[in-house]
């Protein structure tokens, strides 16, 4: 590891480089800012590297909000604590930490209770400030603020981070394997109890999906289906687990679900949505098996999407919806069990790395993303 | 009992009495009709007695399809086996059995399955047929066919009925107990698997949100909320465990899911909605506790009803949403241990039991449950 920038200091400003988002639709522009000294009860981070999901992607192009500009992007990263600000006892200097764009604040009944992994006291919103108050700790060199993402914002060497959005990790654990457990992998995991013999369908073979699958996989699924438009998709998914390939749109003139339901006898027993489009939370709801199937919904779409379902067959069809947020994933306790299951060898991660680059090649770790060549890219902040 | 009508006989037409919906919105008309004898694999039954739900009032009044006329209503009875089709080897002449509408094949997967109790054979669906073919067994005086409802039609002193459709039952239950437990009594039995220091709302205190309250209490529910638009209800749901009542459009311009949440800190663990209503279901979604809330469909709204839900809440508030028909529960193992329960004294159903007529008035019953007046009526066919 790179030693600490020099200008690191408890309670002062750090002026380092970050990698910014000015407008839509354009190349980061990597220049230097300033970061403010964190507040209470929170985390100043030496960012290690980060990996990019297609979330950050599709708010690189947002135009409107949740969309703000300037903003530094990035929320599946690991890092060491640099200082904490005051009334922070949970981590200290030096420690290892991930920062989890989901808060936990361990205090509330959500987060004490097994059930929910959904914080009351912080709910969980896309927004551009810092979590306790409408701020930000991030500066340009004109003095101008540089909007938040997520809680956590680590294309940057140096970010702050609420102590209700970090997990502390043993250091001894690769950190680019560790940053990739921070947003979509591991989604299967928790959500639906996939059993030994079931049949899971998958929509959309990004990383979430190939996590899913596997999940499933680990779970003792026997038929994984993946569906995606892109038919290659299905030779990188056989390496995670799945066993057969539905091609979207080329399916022989007969709606995916037909196709899925032919495939598994009536319909799969797990159909997990991790597009982010109502149309496939449709298809999806179609495909599972009435009775007993459930749809588990892990991809966002636009705030403005609706999924419309009959009434009727709701009541008729006996299936199960969930949403799951970050898999239904307890950020500071399921993370930690994860990565054990990494160490141990049970949990596969060192395939989702397809690509790595460096901090000032950033923008390149975006096209290939946009181009479908890698599941996930990691940004070393020094190598 | 009254003996067997004289003119029983196996493999023979029987004439008998029995209430025809001649015409949407108009009082029952009580004819002679003949029962054509059981094709095989189907049983005729003496009707003992039935009870009156709003599923038959809602028929009687239906103008279009699945409203069909002339037609047998009644879907909630009990009776004895008068004879047999053909390759019956379930049950035998003088066996006491409840007709279930929900089929029971018992050889499918999904009849095989504990996890469903929608059989694959026989998908239920209204019919105005038999089961097995589009068939009636019924015709009137003038040779005209009558058409089945449900597949059980037990406004009538004689029904044929498909063996999938027939659960043998212990001769010594009360018949007019035994009866309620084929629609909507013991709905929530299995479908939630409330824990004990649940809060549960529910959403329509007529027969089923009674019957779910009267589960949820048993399961250990701390608070039961009634939701109702007659504020009446709370009276009588407090005989079935409800503590806590909400009046549907007079909550202080608030609506009624925030009122539940205030109530509940957050949102009820469990929302059943048992009117079927769109809107209502839309609400039960809205009063239901983030992260771990779950919202059991058991009523029926119109077949173009459609319920809409925010792609992003979906996934955002962790909530689930379920559908069940007949509260989940398998017909043929089921019913009978809910039987079991009653007759052990676990499971009350005596109050269920408002009002009680003669055949002969049975539009009086389908008077007293329009007003409001009564839970559940019993028709006695004999008395
Ligand atoms: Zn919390
Ligand atoms: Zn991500
Ligand atoms: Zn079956
Ligand atoms: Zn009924």
């Amino acid at each position: 590891m790179a030693p600490a920038a020099t200008n690191e200091g408890e309670g002062k400003p750090i002026r380092c480089k970050a990698a910014v988002a000015r407008r839509p639709g354009e190349p980061l522009v990597i220049e230097e800012i300033i970061v403010a000294p964190p507040m209470p009860r929170e985390v100043r981070i030496r960012v290690i590297c980060s990996s990019l999901c297609h979330v950050d992607l599709a708010f690189s192009n947002m135009q409107d909000p949740p969309g703000f500009y300037p903003r530094i992007l990035g929320h599946e990263a690991i890092g060491f604590v640099e200082s904490v600000g005051k009334d922070v006892t949970e981590v200290t200097k030096g420690d290892t930490v991930i920062p989890i764009f989901l808060p936990d604040c361990g205090e509330c009944r959500d987060c004490k209770s097994t059930k929910s992994n959904l914080c009351t006291n912080f709910p969980f919103k896309v927004s551009p400030w810092m979590l306790r108050n409408e701020k930000t700790r991030f500066t340009d060199l004109n003095g101008e603020f540089i909007y938040h993402f997520m809680s956590v914002s680590s294309f940057s060497e140096y970010t702050v981070v609420d102590v209700a959005n970090v997990t502390k990790i043993d250091s001894d654990i690769p950190p680019d394997r560790a940053c990739l457990l921070t947003c979509g992998v591991g989604a299967a995991w928790k959500t639906a109890g996939v059993e030994p013999g079931s049949t899971v369908a998958i929509f959309g073979l990004g990383s979430i999906g190939l996590a899913v699958a596997e999940g499933a996989r680990l779970c003792g699924a026997t038929k994984i289906i993946g569906v995606d438009v892109n038919p290659e998709k299905f030779v990188v998914g056989k390496k995670f687990g799945v066993t057969d390939f539905v091609h979207a749109g080329e399916s022989e003139n007969k709606p995916v679900s037909q196709v899925i339901i032919e495939m598994t006898d009536g319909g799969a027993d797990y159909c997990f949505e991790c597009v982010g489009m109502a149309s496939l939370m449709h298809e999806a709801y179609a495909s599972c098996r009435k009775g007993w199937g459930k749809i588990i919904v892990l991809g966002l779409d636009k705030p403005e999407a609706r999924l419309s379902l009959s009434c009727s067959k709701v009541l008729h069809d006996g299936k199960t919806l969930q949403g799951n947020l970050f898999g239904g994933l307890k950020p500071k306790s399921h993370v930690s069990v994860l990565l054990k299951r990494y160490m141990d060898k049970e949990l596969q991660l060192d395939q989702f790395i397809t690509h790595e680059v460096e901090f000032k090649d950033i923008n390149k770790a975006f096209d290939l993303l946009k181009n479908g060549q890698c599941i996930r890219c990691v940004i070393w902040m020094n190598k």
